[in-house]
């Protein structure tokens, strides 16, 4: 198949630009230097390519997550990087504990109390190093370490995500930052014990040099916010849209609200004006520098296909039922973004 | 199921609500003077509540909710208020007139030709009545209806919307602003002819005296920002949500991006500040007035549930598999979000 043939909307992944992002990554922080989160993707497909880069073990956000990469057999040592308190899910992710390696982060009694009763066998403990979210204070870990080792669970280590960090642009400044919630974590860690000191993101994987692994996920795919850093990863996501109507002034194309996420902002056209989303639509104008004699007259035409770049992957990812790879025109493969859901 | 029990992130209804919201609207427009757009909820079985209330036409922005609509027998009068050149989908749909009564919108020689090539009976013009976005010229109208009637199609009438008009907050400054509308819709049809005469929301759907239906959807469940526009319609959907984690600030519940629309910003809790939304996560902190002594003397503690209110209620519906009905804390019916995807 034509990638000019998708129905749209749809997701296209660029292959030459996935497998550039992979070995980027893979350079930087060979094999468990990088445990990719799958919360950027949901798609076991894309986390199979990460395995086959060298990276064999794995970050997740929610219970579905971790349950759907142990049975693609992609569970080898699976971390759910998110508190739970949800029994029946806790106890289907440990009876899955004969099949995979499962670790689950905690950051209080009462998810310790969870895990325990689920009877997961591994825990990191969660520890706030800066961010407004979850993860105990740095001074409390050990105490938690000791409960959950009290309950039979062992203890792998420590675990922090400074996600207000991610877009701080000058790198002196983040690079100072991230040291000090590095140094939170291993203050925690002197408390815990364990061999896994685990952080970072795509936008401060370049700032960590102390901790065993980074949990970075947008950098295989990128989009808009991540590319004002000046990462060395390449856009290889984009929503394919067939413009469905157009004015002497604008274009519209059938990919809006419920086809991207928002939280970020408009997606980007190249050489057009984004103008607004709704539901089913995105209104363009020809950009304002352009220089053109009419309002519209860089803009695709009624029937031609375009392809924006969204603000934010992950819950651009998670609207999809399936994203399409493709190699200049032609669709080489179709993945199922099968991970989504809770 | 009481609702505390529920697997969480889930979709809540209260049943008084919907039950109030459908009655309210009935008797403002009752019948065949609302078209109830079903893109608000993606849901046949909320449809069907909407045809119990005695609204037997339907508004639908994608194929796939049409198909859905027809496929459940809600398909007695369904307007497929979008333009759509594919012509595999438009076929599919077109397919199904034996069993329904199909309409498309156009609003171009393209989109005709698509319909009439895929073999759709009948059409609506749609036309662009101020908000930037599909619809022809005014002036253009005829032309297209002739066009339409020479490829055999009949042409019922138009449409237009004012979306642009919806959040108008001056009773009269949006009465006038959308007779300007109505008299740009009216100027078509005098050209057009036919039956029908749609337009309209949620936002407008007390301005309107001259069209034959209105195409509102939001009113069902509505969301905080038309809240905002003092409607007689009530918060009917929440957003379920499990503290996961709570530090001596704030609390962290386990939805987030991926579980609400966030186009129109951050959802609400009723005695809480929203601080921000992650993937999976939404931080909350007591509000900045409570004069409570801690940051966090008025929040949730671990393990508590909450409603949280989204701020757009059409994209937050299309992240989830399904949604409760609750009457207090029992949940009534689960109905399945099944006009999902394109």
């Amino acid at each position: 198949m034509r990638v000019h043939d998708l129905p749209t909307p749809a997701l296209v992944i660029d292959a030459a630009a996935l497998e550039a992002n992979l070995a980027t990554m893979a350079a930087a922080r060979p094999g468990a230097g990088l445990r990719p989160h799958v919360k950027a993707h949901k798609c076991t497909a894309l986390a199979a390519e990460q395995r086959r880069a060298g990276h064999h073990a794995f970050t997740c956000a929610t219970p579905r997550e971790m349950i759907g990469m142990v049975d693609a057999g992609l569970g080898e040592d699976l971390l759910l990087a998110n508190e739970v308190l949800d029994l029946a899910r806790l106890s289907a992710l440990a009876a899955r504990q004969e099949h995979a390696r499962i670790t689950v982060a905690v950051d209080s009694e009462a998810t310790i109390d969870a895990a325990a009763r689920a009877g997961i066998g591994e825990v990191l403990i969660d520890v706030m190093v800066g961010l407004r979210r979850c993860g105990c204070a740095p001074e409390d870990a050990g105490r938690l370490a000791d409960r959950a080792r009290s309950a039979g669970m062992d203890v792998r280590g420590v675990m922090g995500y400074e996600g207000h960090l991610m877009m701080v642009a000058d790198p002196a400044e983040k690079q100072r930052r991230v040291d000090e919630c590095v140094e939170r974590l291993l203050s925690a860690h002197a408390l815990v014990g364990g061999d896994v000191v685990s952080s970072g993101g795509t936008g401060t994987y370049q700032q960590h040099h102390r901790v065993t692994e980074v949990q970075a996920g947008s950098y295989l795919l990128m989009d808009t916010q991540y590319a004002t850093l000046g990462l060395p990863f390449r856009h290889a996501l984009r929503v394919w849209a067939t413009v469905i109507s157009a004015s002497t002034e604008w274009a519209v194309c059938d990919a809006g609200l419920k086809t991207m996420g928002m939280d970020h902002g408009l997606p980007s056209l190249p050489g057009a004006d984004v103008l607004f989303c709704s539901d089913e639509h995105t209104t363009l104008a020809s950009r304002a520098d352009s220089g053109a004699d009419t309002a519209r007259a860089t803009l695709p035409a009624v029937g031609e296909k375009i392809g924006l770049l969204p603000a934010h992957v992950d819950p651009t990812m998670a609207m999809h039922e399936r994203v399409h790879i493709v190699d200049d025109d032609d669709v080489i493969d179709t993945y199922s973004i099968d991970l989504r859901g809770w």
